[in-house]
Order: structure tokens, then sequence, then C-alpha cells
């Protein structure tokens, strides 16, 4: 009955049991032709299945034909868009709407009726994405996933969640696979990460129980951290929280690429440092300890091949480093956090999101972070971001009004001192 | 900052402190201009908190502001319709989508980040869709609520629970306050209703905790029920499970005014078969034990009234009936369920109900509900309606192909033995 | 096998299939002669199920059977103790202990392994206690009872639950069917109990998940209440616990008959203070509003029939009350509390009870309690017993040692001016 | 105040501040002498927290004090047995019973109010336990932990749980530390122990909520194991449970040694297995793959140093074994099982374990354990033990009545062949 113009154009004769794809799309047109719910339920986890069953090929011929299937017919549209501009009432734009919405929402929708429907989903974006670039044509399909995960994702839907060694093992090992600042290696790693001087918290979605969707991860500490070695050593000693004045947020973790573009961080960030507040009233300051993962492409890219060439050799932190070195160094870095742009707003990715979440540039921190992918991709820099609470709001909104950047007079400073470099004659600050 | 057009559109003078509509209008224009999602949660909180605060004329009057500002220009529709009719691709169809899409929807959906933004926004559809009849501009409010709720309330997102003694107060008070088919007089009431011999389920869905969706009655009986005063008794004595072969389903009924439009009912009906057959394998049948509501009014536009004329004593039924009119009654009533129509389907809406879930008509059930309104829309009558599970899909199918009623041979044998009556002048059968 | 001379006892024949006390007390001794726990758990359930299905005259007899059959031979005991007594070693201590442990400490022991064991025997103690008095021979199975029941309910395995509308219907029901000093008079009057300006505490044990063991009822109040019925109206409107500046303590009842002589209340009143001090930090007072259960009885035995002529008509309170009555009522109830005794302790249950937890008596408060059983057993009076934290310990050690009662000087001064009247005559006092 | 004796009898001068033993049993006689069950505590934890600060020659005064300090006096004792010998009335009982009661047994009851309590209490005896051997007098003490540890993990209280990879790391933890029989070597070796074709379970006392009382590892297989590294193997593709007709026992692990003497093993394996079959009916066969721990040091015993010169070199079994010393070797085994005691029941502890459970002897199995550990004290041998449902019962009962040891005809035959070696000189088989 249903699909048997796909079958058609995919081939299957009569005769021929379908598999694969003419299978799949078998299946949607019967889940959208269905008009039971208990019926679609099972469709819809058939269809499921089936698609998880596709091997990579197949898998994009079903996104082609969804892409090209369930799009609305121009005319109609265009029909639609005069009666609406001829008469602007209810009825007409409501039949505009109807027009414009394209079938895949609706399959999408009865897809997520499925057991796991909205796990499944996730993923589902998740290659897409992939194939994003490639294939153009999919970003109407992209569209209407996004559009539905927008609302089924909506933030007031997500749960706080303490995560602890009583976590259930299932979750935690997400955590070791996720983990994208800081590798966590291994289980004895993790217990240290989620020890009494340490917290961990994140956002679960009811469909989705054994799934964080992002994380962070906070040491309480005494004084604001400059170094990032001493808070990854599985062997150092559990401090007393009690004794802290310093919340660090040390990590934070998307962890569903299927959710790219939605965006929990600044949420999370800032109900984790109201739950720290209740538990440990005597914190004064929450503040990160981050990378400044474009610095060093920054300087290459501002043609500092001079300076670039005094930190070529891997080990060049290792002896005694000339101050001016250093100095230099530290100049630029302020220079690159306070200056360089793309747009209007920071280049500098991590910047932009804890500056635009209202923190403020409070410290850079001289080999802060000796990883090997701390020295390549930041010097071997970190900065502090304070998220200081009175003043967390006016600078949100200063930042987005006046793209202001708050920092601390010490990184002003630093960012004065900077000589005119190449970076200025390549005009990237 | 936000929202002064609105301002001056209702008047409101900058020394003014803002209040009741222009204060809400304020906040939605700035819950829509913030960017970043944790002063968002603080404002929709706000805008949700004046919009409880307002009177009916402050509402009524910021529905009326919701339908007229957030409408697209029917320009810039317009523009976007020729571009996607020229050239179909992807920009342009996404393009599309973005003109097309009311920002009310975006409204809702950040109104929804409020702790108890759910609750709020279907209680506000709620209200709104008791003025929509006045009110049909407002219809275009109701589209965009009805798609986010849709989306909200998917039904891969409900969980079924079984309520019972152990249930909170709080749900269960609910029950007593929403039960529409055979009102529940207070806790003893309730009480029976959830003993060991009787069963009861709802849909959750996890931002609204204690409010049901939808819930259904149970009785677990020893053939199949043919009235429904026995099983509303108090006092009956509680029977054994383990004795039971039939499962009536005596009463369901929706929760939430604001959802109305989408439907659970179907999937309800059948997981808790599942559910009841996992528990009790020795069940034979599900049936359940449903009004006619629609049967006596029906009479009457058919002008049936010489029949009328015989029952409209209130005690017609309680002494001795004389046999023609019983049968004459019974005739009527399979006539009414098996050929008047709306539409294609039945015109009686519990028949439309049951019969499209894939239930069979099977049997008719005299002076199955004595109670006053039993009496006054059925005539007292009741019917049994059969989900036989090996049947039911094929039913639903059908149904919604051929529109085909199933029924018992000795109901469809009433309902052709029912005379050329003045029912068929009028032509509503 | 088992049981075989009970059989005999009972003269239940071999043909005879057994039934009823000699059933039982063949499954007693096949439970105690069983080694696998397995095994021993079917028998246990079987036990109990049979001594349920006993009528009153056989439960006696078994309760008969089980203090004669199952005590120590004093022989052996004698034995054991001449040996222990010869050489105090280790050995000869243990073999005493085994010999006097009754064989019914083991039997309860193992039909506690059944489901539902612990409430079972429970409830045995109930009724084991009622008839206590008549049969002083049950006192070894009450011993041997409580010496179990106050190991299983040690006050480290009971958990602190908050109870209000979210509380499971079951548990309600219960407080309802236990509340012992002001009665609950429905669903509506408990749910005013539950409002926001109240709270509602109980302890549960994790075998008894159901079954509240004791529960207090709290009204959060601005200044100490000095009458109880404005507490049980229903309809008194919400107060905000925000504005409270006390926490009343308006009735505490112990649930479990069965556990009689294990006592909670203590525990749970300052369990519950914590508590509350915690979710409101503003509050300044802990106090009781209290009934003075023994007042009017001691009135009768100290011969002041003077003064209970003058009240002796039921309405007595209703008109106006002569100012000299008041005084002097209120000086022979300040006596009472301060002065009357039950050896060195005072009189009343429910003073012995606060003032033995180390609370203070604070004030006297004329009808306080205009309640049938109020005025019956109080002449209407009711007190105030102030919990003042720093005080607790100390008041508690005093009471303790030296029986000191910690009054504030507005009672001490009122029982000062309490003429010597008749009851200094019989000497009560 | 309390303890003062006990201060002179430590030498303790009223200027110096309490520490160590003093303190603890000053703390001891405070709880003892204290009336309200909210001070005791808090006294009972100082009092905890006391003794898990003492070092273990502190730890050993605290013993030898609790052990001589708080007997009865052995002239009471004598007093109240002969007025029980010459009355054996209740009164007389139950002053007996008061006098025979240490009051070590109420302290201990105090210090599990506690939080916290019982698990400290639990692992003082496992202290305690280790140096039993060398302070016999310490035995009292045993015998009142054991007493109050025996109705606290009364089985009615335990809980069978399930542990899979949802359940918490912190458990998980304890898995990998306690299990004896075969070592889990890390995170990923428990892992794969949990996924779909295996089960393990549980029993939990709801006072040690993070710590498992003794667990069992299940694996679902088609025919019955014969070898258990196959089973060991972290790489072993995972299997349907689905196909699997058999569950094999391979692990069942006791964790609190504190809890030593009392036993759980035989309700787990019969709860375990109805749940099993609960979720998989089609399973046929509940075995075990059991180790037999003492074969080769009977061997030893039993003067087989011409068999035992045999497999000296412990890679005997890694080339081709002749015939004849597989046959004799599996003969002898046969023998060991079937007719080696110790009393009237099998010299081997796993054998008495499940022959008492009600197992019956199924198959030898050669080569089944070549672990180190496998082939020095089984000689590489492993044996099945059957748990045929309809069967259990009975056996279990000829077990202890008649010592009767079920076998399968194939062992029986084994243990027939073999000859007269020189274990029957011996006379240990």
């Amino acid at each position: 009955m249903a699909g048997s113009f796909l079958r058609r154009l995919f081939g299957g004769g009569p005769a021929a049991p379908e598999r694969g794809v003419p299978k799949l799309l078998s299946l949607c047109e019967a889940l959208l032709a269905e008009s039971g719910e208990y019926a679609s339920t099972a469709i819809a986890r058939d269809a499921l299945a089936t698609y998880q069953g596709l091997d990579e090929r197949d898998r994009d011929a079903f996104f082609d034909a969804l892409a090209s299937h369930y799009s609305p017919a121009p005319e109609a549209v265009a029909k639609a868009a005069s009666a609406y501009q001829a008469n602007p009432s209810p009825a007409n734009f409501i039949a505009l709407q109807d027009v414009v919405e394209p079938q895949r929402q609706e399959l999408f929708r009865r897809l997520n009726m499925a057991p796991g429907g909205t796990a499944a989903l996730v993923k589902m974006r998740k290659v897409l994405l992939k194939g994003l670039r490639a294939r153009p044509g999919w970003r109407v399909i992209d569209a209407d996933l996004m559009h539905l995960l927008r609302s089924w994702f909506n933030r007031g839907f997500l749960r706080l969640e303490r995560i602890d060694w009583r976590t259930s093992a299932m979750v935690l090992e997400k955590l070791i696979d996720y983990e994208a600042v800081h590798a966590i290696r291994g289980w004895w790693d993790l217990r240290r990460r989620l020890e009494g001087d340490r917290r961990c918290f994140a956002f679960f979605h009811p469909q989705l129980p054994d799934e964080p969707i992002i994380f962070i991860e906070v040491a309480l500490t005494h004084g604001m951290s400059a170094h990032v070695q001493p808070l990854l050593d599985q062997r150092a000693p559990v401090a007393s929280p009690q004794q802290a004045d310093c919340a660090m947020f040390y990590s934070i973790t998307n962890c569903q690429e299927g959710l790219r573009g939605i965006s929990f961080g600044n949420l999370l960030i800032k109900q984790v440092a109201e739950e720290l507040k209740r538990e440990f009233p005597h914190l004064r300051r929450f503040a990160t300890l981050s990378p400044i993962p474009g610095f060093r492409r920054w300087l290459e890219e501002a043609g500092e091949q001079e300076l670039l060439a005094k930190i070529a050799d891997p080990a060049w932190h290792q002896g005694e480093v000339p101050e001016t070195l250093q100095r230099r160094l530290m100049q630029r870095c302020a220079h690159y956090l306070l200056n360089a742009k793309q747009g209007a707003e920071p280049l500098d990715a991590v910047a932009r999101f804890h500056l635009g979440n209202g923190a403020a540039l409070e410290r850079l921190n001289w080999l802060g972070d000796t990883s090997e992918s701390g020295m390549a991709r930041s010097a071997g820099m970190m900065v502090n971001y304070v998220y200081w609470l009175p003043e967390v709001e006016k600078n949100h909104e200063r930042y987005f009004r006046e793209h202001f950047i708050a920092a601390s007079p010490p990184i002003e400073k630093l960012a004065r001192e900077a000589p005119a470099g190449p970076a200025q004659k390549k005009g990237a600050g």
C-alpha cells in the first residue's frame, strides 16, 4: 500500500521482499499515513531499527530521499503566500504555515514515539552533520531536526544532577568517553575527580536517562588555581571543601554532537554556581581555569614567526625561559584575548563563550597547562575567567550591546604593553 | 529599552511604573531580545507571574496583542515564497521557513524555560480556547501553542503509571476533580475504585509530575459487565482479580483541557491492555462499558416524538417497561450506532473513538446506566465495545479506509429490524 | 515428624488433618528444626498465615502454649549458673546465655523472615498486651517479643520523613485512623493540616514502609499559640511560613500499640526541631500546645469538690466566668503541674514526657481547648512547653538527676499562690 | 561524672583531659547512663569516632575492658537461677534474663543509634574476630555482637538487588575489592561480567546501603559449563540470553567478614534462581561451576605421594596428560567428594555448602580451572553442583537427616572405581 511511488523510484518490484532504503521509505510512508498512535509506535520502532541497520551508502541514499521528497511544492507555497498577502487573516496564515511545514517534521515527530526515539534522532543528526558539508541539500533535513530538537531539549525540560561516585557506572563511563578538555585516563582518574574536594554536575533530559547532555568539573580550592596539572594529578591529597574559598571550573564538555547549536553551557555554569553557593556559603570566587585554544594559530596567522621560532622546540619551556620571551608571549596573549576579533566578538571561542556569559578576564597564567595539547594550542598559557555574580548580568548585557570585554587591570596593562608587532600589519587584531 | 513601541501603543508614559499588560509585553520583548539562557529563565518567570496576575479583561488585551504583533509581514512572506518558487534551494526553503514562523513560537519556547512553564502554557491554552469562538483572531495563537504542545507532549515522552492507594494524595485529588464520566463522590468512593479488583492507569509527562494527562478506570470482572451501577457501588464486596476473565474499561477521562486536540486515548487503552495481560494472563476479554451520549438528542433530531413521549416521565423505567418499548428503543439505538453519521463516521462521539481505535460493537445493555445523566443522554442504555486484540489492527485499518464498523451479529440484527421510522424521513441515518 | 508431642498434647490423631493451633504449633516446631533459610521463609509464611486465621479462643490457646513450652528447664539453668559461679569463664558464660535464652526468641526471629513478618509480630504483641492483665503468664512472651522489637526498632534504623499532600493515600489514611490527640475529621481536615503553614513528620522503619511509627503535627505561627481550636479550623486561611517565628507542636501520636514501651518521641521532637530550623532559620521558638490530661481527675482525687461543683455544668465556660473561678482553677492547675507527683516525677503523663525531654513549662492557657474532651480532662486549659534549644540538654539532665522542673516565673508564681486547699490535706501534692 | 571508676582504672587524673581508651570508656558509661534517645545519639557518635581513632594497642585495651567489665556478677546470676529453680514463674524468669544479659548488649544497641552505627559495629566485629584466637576472653564480646547482628541482619530485612552497569560505581568498586573466588581484574573485567549474558545479584541491608552483604555471579549459557576460563575471558563475545538454557553460578562471595557465622548463601541462591526463572522461563538448569578447594590438601594428608609426584611440576597439565593419570585423579576426586568426611558431613567446605542447600553432585570437569590457584587447590578440577528445583527440598532434608549426598551415576561410578589407595590406610575416607 504505502510507499508505492517510492518503491518504483528505487526499482523494487512487487515480488521483491523489501529491504534497506526502500523498506525504510515504505515504513516512513506508512507512519505518515497511520492514524492510530499505538500502531504508529510499532511502525516507528520498525523504521528506526531499519534505519539503524543501514550501511553508510544506504544511509546517504535515505537522507537524499528525505531531502528531496518531503519539502513543500513551490507552487502551493506561492499560492498560500499570495492569499496571505491579499488577506492576512488567521485562516490564511494558518493555511500558509501548514503548507510551509515539511512533512519531514511530522515524520520525525512520529519516529520520536518509538522507545528510544529521541536518542535515535539525536544520533541521526550527528551522522547528518558529518555529511552536511559534502551534501548541502541535506540542510533542509537539519533545519527540521534542529527545529524539533530545540523544542524537545527546551531548557525547561533539563534537570541538573550531581555526578559522584554513587552515580551509575553507565553514566560515569560516558564521562570518560566524552571529556574533551582534559582527557580522563581511566576509572581511577575519574574517581579522583569526584572526591570530596571536587564537584561534577550534568544536565540530563528525561528521554535520555543514561546520557549526560553537558557536564562540568569543579575543583574546590583555597586561592584561585593557576595551573591545571595539579588539579589533574590522581595522587593529589584530598583537601577539605570546608576550607575552600574558590570554585574552579576547570572543564566543561558538550556530550551530544547531535545537539550542536543548542546551547546549555551558560545555564549550567550559573545553576552550578548557585548550587555550590548553597552548599558552601563561604565560597568567595567562581572562576574558570581555561585554555586559550586559538592563541598559537593566531600567532602564525599574525606573522609572529620570530616569536614562534623561539618556542618551536617542544622542550622550550622545560629549561629556564628568558624573561623577555615570557613577557612578550604574555603581552601577545593578552592582546589576542582583548583585541583579536571574529566580527565584533573575540576570535577565541572559549573567550566568546565565557565573556558572552558575563564573566570577566581575570588573570593570565604562565605555563598553566604544560600538556602536549596545552603547549601546542595555547603556548602553555591558561586564563582565569571570573564569574563575579553581582556583575555577571551587567557584563553579559554590555557584551551583547557594545561588545565590551570585562577585564582586570593587569590584563589590560599587559595588552597595552604589546608592541606594535607584525600582527598589526596583517590586521588580525 | 525593550518594548518601547508597545509601551506607546498602550499609552504608558515614561514616568508610569509599568504594570499589567504593558509590563507583560515589555517582558515578552525582553525575553525575545535576551541572548543568555540563564537571564531568559528569570525573565520568563517574571513574565508568567505577570500573566497569572492579569484579570480577564487584561488577559484578553494581552491575547489581542499576541495575535496582532507577532505574525510575519505579508510582504516578507511573499518575497520569500517567490524566491523559493524561482529556486527551491535549501537556502531559500530555510529562509522561507524562518520568515513564516511567527515570533510567538520562540516567545512560547522561552516562556517554557521558567519553572512550571509547561504547566502554565497548558493552562494558557485552556483559557484561550474558551475565548476562541468569540475572538477568531486568536486562532493564530492557538496554532502556535498547539504546534509546540504537540512536540512537547509527543507520545514518546509520556509514561504510563499505575494509580492506586499508594499514589500521592495530590494526584488522587486530581482524579476526583477531573473524572468526567462517572463522578467520584469523595475519597471513599475513589478508594473503592482502586481496590484489588480494579485497576487505574494514567499517562504522566515529566514536566507535569503531579498532573495526570489522561486516566482510565478498569474493573476486573467475571463475565462482561452490562450495568455500570454495580461497578460504582462503594460497598460492593471486593472480588478476587485471579477469578476475573474480563477487563472492563468503564471510564476514560482527558484531564487537560489545554491539550485538547492531542489524542492519547488510543495509546493508553492499548498499553493498559498489554499491561493487564501481563499481570493477568488468563484475562480473555478487554471491553468497555460505555455511554451512548448522543442517542437521545438524535432521537429528537430524527423526529421520534412518539417514542420520546413514552420516555418523557423521568420515572418511566422504574416500573415495568412494555416489551415493545424496550425492543423499539434498542432497535433505534442499534440503528443510531451503526447508521447515524457525521460525514462518513459515526455521529456518536464515543463510538467514533472506540471504533476508530479498532474496537467492535459487541452488545447493547438495557438500563445499563440508570443515573440521571445516563437516562437523559442515553435513555439508560450502555454499550460494550470489545477490544479483541487479534482484530484490533484490522478493524482500525478498515475503519479508516472504508469507514467499516465492526459489530456483532445481534447488534446488526437489531439495527436491521429498526422499522423505517421518522428518522429515515429526516435523513439523519 | 515435628510437633508430634504437641499433636498429642492437643489430641490430634494421625488421621486428622491438622488445623488451627495444632497445625500452628507443628509449623513452629518445623521452623525451629529447619536448617535452611530458604525453607524457613516458606514455613514462617505458613505459620503466620495460620496464626492470622485463628479465632480469639485459639489465639489464647496458642499464647498459652508459647508461654509454657519454650522456657528453659530450671535445672539446666541452675546447672549452668553453678558452673558460671564456680568459674566465670567466657565458655561458661556463653553456655549460660544459651541456656537462659528461651527458644521463643529464635522462633520469633525465624517468623520475622516471612514477608511482612515484622509487621505481623508487632500486631501479635498488640494482641498479647491486651490479654496480659488477665494472663500474667504471658509476660514471658512479651519479654521475648520486646527484646527483639527493641533490637529491630533500634532508633538507628528509623528514618524521618516529611508527610505532606504528596504522601501516598495509604499512609495519610493511617494518620486519620491513628491521630489520638485531636481527631482528624476526614480528608479535608487532614489536607488543611498539611498546608504551607503546617508541617508533619513521621518516623518510618524499612520493614513497615506504609506504617508510620510515630508522627507529629506542627503549625508555623506568628507568636506562641494559646488556643488549639484555631489551629484545627479547616477554613482558617493559610499563613505564610516565612512570617512565622514559632513552631507549635500541637499533636504527637504513637501509632503502633505493639511497640508500647519503646520510646521514639524525644528523638522525633528534636530531629523535627533541627529540620525546621534548617528550613526556616528565622524561627525563634519551638513550643508545644499540650493538654493536661490528668488535671480534672486529680481535682477529684484531691477533694476539690467545691471547685468541681462550679464547673459541673458542661456549659460553665460559655457565659461569663467569674474571675475568681478562673484564677482559682489556674492556680490549682499550676500547682498540679509543678507539685503533684507519681513517685518523684510529675503525675501528669504529658508533663513527664516533655519535661523529661528537657522542655520547660512556659504558659498556662485559659480555655485553650474547649472541645468536649478538652473540657472533660483538662477543664479547658492547655499548656505550652517550650523547647529552648540551648537549655534542653541541661533541663533534661537536671530532670533526671534532681527531678527538677524548669518552669517560667509566671507559672511558678501561680503555683505559689495556690491556697492550701483540700488537696494539701490529702497529700497528693 | 560518668566512668569515674574507669578513669581511676586507667590512671587518668582529674586534670588530664581524657583521650583514647579512658575517654572512650567514659563515653560508654555516659551512653549507658543516658535516658534520652536524642542525647544518646550524640554520645554514640562521639564514642564511635573515638573508637575509630584508636591505634591497635588501645583497641586491644578497649576490648579487654569490654570483656571484663560488662559481664554479670556470678553471685547475682546464681541467686536469680535459684529463685527460678525454686519457682519458675514469669517474674522469676524475666528477672533471670535481666541478670544474665550483659550490659554490653545494651551498650552495642546504643552505639547502633549513631549514624553509620551498624556499619561500625560490623567492622568492630571483623577486628575482634582477628584477635579472638589470641585472646579467648573476647569471646563474650563476640557472643554479644553476634546476638545483636543476628537480629539486625535477620533475613527478613535483606533485599535482593540486581547489580548491573547501572549500579553505582561505589557498589561496583566493592565487588572488585571483595570478589574472592575469581578475582576481578579491574573495571573492564567487571563490565564483561555484567553484560547481557550475565547476571549478578546481591543482598543489601537498609542500614548499609552502599555495602553488598553477599553477591553471586551467574552466566547464562547454552549447555552446562565445564571450564571457568571462558567465562572469565573479557573478550568473549556476548551471547543472547534468550538462547541460554543454563544458569551457571560461577562465583559467590560473602563480603562482610564481620558477619561471619550468619549465613545468607542458601537464601540468595534460591531467590536468584526464582528471579532468573521469572525472567527466562526457558532456563532448564541451575548449576554451579565450583572449585574443590580441599582436594589437593587431602591428597597430601591421605598419603597419595606417588600421585602428587606426578603433578608436582606446575606445567604438568600443559602437555599431553597420560589417560591413566587423568583417570586416577578423577577417581580420587570423586572419592574425596563422596567419602572424605568432617564428622558426618563432607570434608570439602564448598561441597558441604551446596549439598546442604539441596544441590546434587552432577559432573567432574577435567582441567576446569587452570589458573594458578585452581591447579594448586583442586588439581585443576571443577565440579558442577545442580540445583534441580523439584529435588532441592528433598535432598536438603535427606542431607540433614541421613547425611545423604545426592550424586549423579557417573560420579558414583568414578568413586566406586577408586582403588583402595593409601588414603584408605590412613582412614580419612
